[in-house]
């Protein structure tokens, strides 16, 4: 079983996988190459591959497990967390251990082998962000886990190992670190404005119109000010909201019509580059206690947006050693050969 | 002029290249590839091709900025910030802008275009670690600068884009979040039990012994307990010192000898894996107030250390997503693999 370890240094939490560590002879394949045979695991015909599956869009009359689905969820195989027992938590010293509890999904997007999000038909794109809502809203009454991190690797150069378009979902007994301290910031900033940090972002993006990628009546998408990596975009509801599996259907919609154009325009420009998509959303409020101060709480600081990372540059040791990146995209630029594009 | 961008949400610091953004195909480009000709402008005898150098080790009679050089300190010649004028400190909406202020310096280990840092002899090793001090100390006397940044790119992965061994310094106006982090950790373990954080860990890991790499009279090395990556190293003084530009000579021999020694185990084991070294030394205690509060300081709650990152695993959107890492091998067992090999 794997197993949960915190430092108190670098106060971040890692996952060690429980299996022996391959002999040094292995290393050389530890970054796996893109499987990208047709048909695989993910393909129509071929469900006796994966773990039975936990929820599927199925034609009329179909059986579980089987053909005619359009869209399905499915244990990960090689799961980074398992879902039985209880955390555990132990002190070891100076560090903090628990057991690897959690969850771990793959979201199938369609039966299509080549199709990735960016092809699919905004109808279709509207299904599968219902799907996402649904698992992390399910996932959430597990009180086990304290967050759901919803997350897609796209080219193998953003850590794909399967070919076949899907996202993956991995529920934490723990706050991941990077949501920890945006929730911080989104905190304090509360604590002594009485504003949304995120709300005054929108705000001041929509305002300035620079960084705009997409604008419609309820989502926004822009180049962050201070972007990581070139063409890097944040897609955030205009309208205060904290969760993301509170999402109305026609929330869901209008936000499945604003993520397909941003995708298309990512792969018109860039190519079909490698990204990473991350949404983040709240902390489960079924377990988190909902009153983080006297002045404010998740539902008043907290706003659900998405990270789309694309991985164009090479990260070396100045960003991993500091957390401190050098962009040579202007965000300005990003986003208006962005808006240039014609989708 | 490159510009350094605060985001308030995620509370870092990034660089943004001044240059207006490639056209979209160069996009593919941005992937530099590594250039391996010889000679190359590091070479002996292509010393014109550098900026003039800022330091060297020479033989007697040798002319600067000519052959007979042994170590070459130059400036970049892509820089990322730039030594000019003030850091200008702005608000601008809810963000915070300065001028890209600092420093970027190579430190070339020697004129051999094939031998890396495991390859030297440690009689040069400890003269290249010299250097390594002499610059920071050097660059600290700048008030401007509040932090000083080495670190050392091996191998296309881990982002070298010359083939021939170097390491780089860059000297910022701020603190890098990664350090920040650090610093925050050590601070309040030092208020609430009036011990280093650092040197509490380097007496579990040297105790407990499973996790250990390499160990003298003066150093250890050990893998992390809670690694990031496979094969993760941590090098500190066992003595506590807050400081590395203050190694005495003797110091940094030691030094030199255990990271020799970390370097060709990882070197053998790995078979050349590509890695990331970073050295995290104190703030810049000429300009960062030596009383951090009133229980403690740096110079009692900071303790230098150096990271060692092998580049073995590809890391994808849940890492970027969350600075949460899956981490294939325990540490355990990386320790123990790196003890067995014979260097």
């Amino acid at each position: 079983m794997s197993e949960l370890r915190h430092d108190p240094l670098n106060r971040r939490w890692v996952i060690i996988a429980g299996e022996r560590a391959e002999r040094p002879s292995d290393f050389e394949l530890m970054v796996k190459p893109v499987e990208t045979a047709e048909p695989c695991p993910f393909c129509d015909g071929h469900e006796a591959e994966t773990p039975p599956e936990i929820f599927a869009l199925r034609a009329p009359g179909s059986l579980p497990n089987g053909p005619g689905w359009s869209l399905r969820v499915v244990p990960n195989s090689y799961p980074a967390l398992a879902i039985e027992g209880a955390a555990d938590r132990r002190g070891v010293g100076v560090y903090d251990r628990m057991h690897g509890l959690g969850a771990h999904e793959v979201i199938i997007e369609s039966p299509s082998h080549e199709l990735d999000l960016a092809d699919q038909p905004i109808e279709h794109l509207a299904l599968v962000v219902r799907t996402w809502r649904d698992r992390i809203a399910d996932l959430m009454r597990d009180v086990r886990f304290k967050y759901v991190l919803l997350f897609k690797n796209h080219g193998a150069p953003a850590g794909a190992t399967v070919r076949h378009s899907h996202a993956q979902i991995i529920a934490t007994p723990v706050i991941p670190r990077a949501v920890a301290v945006e929730l911080e910031a989104c905190r304090s900033h509360h604590e002594l404005k009485e504003r949304c940090l995120i709300c005054d972002i929108v705000a001041q993006e929509v305002e300035d119109g620079r960084r705009i990628v997409a604008l419609s009546e309820s989502f926004v998408a822009f180049a962050p000010y201070a972007s990581r990596f070139p063409f890097e975009t944040v897609i955030a509801p205009r309208r205060h909201h904290h969760e993301f599996s509170q999402t109305t259907d026609g929330g869901l919609h209008a936000f499945a019509a604003i993520l397909s154009d941003v995708l298309r325009r990512l792969k018109l420009l860039l190519r079909d580059a490698p990204y990473n998509f991350v949404l983040h959303t709240a902390p489960n409020t079924n377990v988190v206690p909902r009153r983080a101060s006297y002045f404010t709480t998740l539902e008043y600081d907290w706003h659900w947006h998405v990270e789309i990372l694309p991985r164009l540059t090479r990260v070396a040791g100045f960003e991993w050693g500091t957390e401190f990146h050098i962009n040579p995209t202007p965000p300005e630029e990003a986003a208006r050969l962005l808006r240039e594009v014609e989708p």
